[in-house]
C-alpha cells in the first residue's frame, strides 16, 4: 500500500485507529471454541465488527506461533480476509542478517501478502534493508517502545543523544517516509517532539494507548503531521471489550468510540 | 540442558561445534524433492551424518517461517528428531514486550522443546525475562553481531562504553551464565577479550566461522574460558558442503575436520 492510500483511508474515514489481532484461545469466548478454527473465526468476526473505524490490523505474530503449524495456517486465513483497502501489520520484531531478513521479508510480504512488518534495529542497516526491497512494503521499526524495559537501552546517551534518536537518524537515511514507519510507545509521549524534528514525516505506529495507560490526546498533540503521520492500535480494549457472546457489538461500539475521539483530532 | 550437560558433552566430542540447520528448498540436492517432506528428509540425514561431531544444533527459524504453516512442520519434526543429549538452538532473534515474550518462550521452548532461543536486546529486561523463567531453558541474547551492520549501532558510545557492552553488563544481572549466553561475530574477534572482562563465565555462541570469514584461531584464544565457554556456529560449509547425492559424506567429513581442529583448542 502507498503512503496516498494509507492517508486517503485515513481521510475517508476519519479514523487513524489499527485494531491489534492479539488472539489467545484463553481469552476468545468459549461459544467459539466448538467452531474449526476457533482463532480464525474470532478474528473474522472483529474485523467485521471493526473494519468500518479501522484503518490498518495488527497480528502479533507471537500468538499465532504459540500455537505451531495450526496457528499459522490462521494467521494465514486471517490476513487473506482483512480487505484489501485496510493496511496490514505483522508485528513480528524480526530483525536478522541479510539474507535471513529477505527470508522474512518473503514470508511475509510474499507468502502472506502483508504490508508492513516490525523490525527491530539492533543488528543495523543490512537487518533492515532486504524488506525495503519490495514495492508498496513497509519497514516499522523499533523507535521507543512502550514497556518498562524500553528504558534500559533506548534512553543511553549514544555518542551524544540518546540511542533511540540515533536509530531514527541514521535508519531513517535507508529509506523514506513512503517505506518506513516507526513504533513509538504512546507511554512516552514527552519525546514525540524531539522525534518530528528528526522525523517529521513518517509515519509513527503507536502501541500503549488503552491498557498500556497511554494518552490518547497527548500522543496527537505531539505527534500529528499534515498526513495524520500517526496509526495508533489499541488491542485489548476492542478484541476483548467482552468475553461473552456479545463480543462482536461490545469491539464494535470500543472501536467506534475511539473513531469518533480520533475525527476530533484529524 | 544444564550448562553441567552441554560441557560433559564437549569433553566427550571433544568438539564445541554448532551446526546450522538454515534448510533453504533451493539448495537442497535435487534427488530429495521427490520426498514426502525434503527440508525435513534433508534435516535428517544431516543431523545423521553430523552428530557425531556436534554438540548442538541452530535451525534459523526464518527458512521455515518462510514456507509457511508447512515449514513450521519441517522445524516442530527437526527439531523432535535432534537426540535429546545435543543442545537445540531456535535462532529466531525475537523479543517483544512481556506477555508477547511469554509466548514465544512457549512455543520454543514448550510447544518444540528446543534448549533456546536467540534474543536481540533493544526492548530490554521485560523482554527477555519471561525466556528465563523456563528451568533448564536459555536466552542467547545477540551482543556482537557478525554483519556488516553490525557496526550502526553495536560500537555506538553509549554512557561512556560501547553499546555491546552496556548490553552485556545490563542483562547478565538479569540472569546467570546458567541460563544465558551471548551472539559474539567471529568476524570480530578482536572484542573478546573485552567481553570476557565482562562475562567471563557465560558461553557464547560464535556464528560467522567459515563463510562470513571468521578465524576459529582467533575466537578460541581470545573467547575460550576453563569451561570451554563457546559454541562455534557453522553452516553453509558443513550442510552444503556438496550440492550432489555425496552431501551426507561432505557434511561428515566437514564437521569432523572442524571437530579435530576443535579438539586440538580444548
Amino acid at each position: 500500500m502507498t503512503k496516498e492510500a494509507l492517508f486517503e483511508q485515513i481521510q475517508q474515514k476519519q479514523s487513524f485507529l489499527c485494531v491489534g489481532l492479539d488472539t489467545d484461545i484463553k481469552k476468545i469466548p468459549t461459544h467459539l471454541l466448538d467452531t474449526e478454527d476457533p482463532i480464525f473465526e474470532f478474528n473474522k468476526q472483529i474485523i467485521d465488527a471493526t473494519k468500518e473505524f479501522a484503518v490498518a490490523y495488527k497480528p502479533n505474530i507471537a500468538f499465532y506461533e504459540a500455537m505451531g503449524a495450526a496457528g499459522w495456517a490462521s494467521l494465514e486465513k486471517t490476513v487473506n480476509y482483512i480487505p484489501k483497502d485496510i493496511f496490514t501489520i505483522a508485528d513480528a520484531k524480526r530483525g536478522d542478517i541479510g539474507n535471513t531478513s529477505s527470508l522474512y521479508a518473503r514470508a511475509f510480504f510474499d507468502n502472506m501478502n502483508f504490508d508492513s512488518v516490525t523490525v527491530a534495529p539492533y543488528m543495523g542497516s543490512d537487518s533492515v534493508k532486504p524488506f525495503l526491497e519490495f514495492k508498496d512494503k513497509w519497514v516499522i521499526l523499533l523507535g521507543v517502545t512502550s514497556n518498562e524495559g524500553g528504558k534500559d537501552f533506548q534512553f543511553l546517551k549514544a555518542d551524544g543523544k540518546p540511542l533511540y534518536q540515533q536509530v531514527m537518524e541514521t535508519s531513517s537515511r535507508w529509506g523514506s517516509d513512503q517505506n518506513m514507519m516507526y513504533v513509538v510507545g504512546a507511554t512516552r509521549p514527552e519525546y514525540l517532539k524531539d522525534i518530528r524534528r528528526i522525523i517529521p514525516n513518517h509515519f509513527l505506529l503507536v502501541p500503549g494507548v488503552g491498557a498500556q495507560g497511554g494518552d490518547l490526546k497527548a500522543v496527537c498533540e505531539n505527534g500529528m503531521n499534515d498526513q495524520c503521520g500517526l496509526l495508533i492500535n489499541s488491542t485489548r480494549g476492542i478484541i476483548y471489550a467482552s468475553s461473552g457472546k456479545d463480543f462482536v457489538e461490545a469491539a464494535h461500539q470500543e472501536a467506534r468510540k475511539l473513531q469518533t475521539e480520533m475525527a476530533s483530532f484529524l
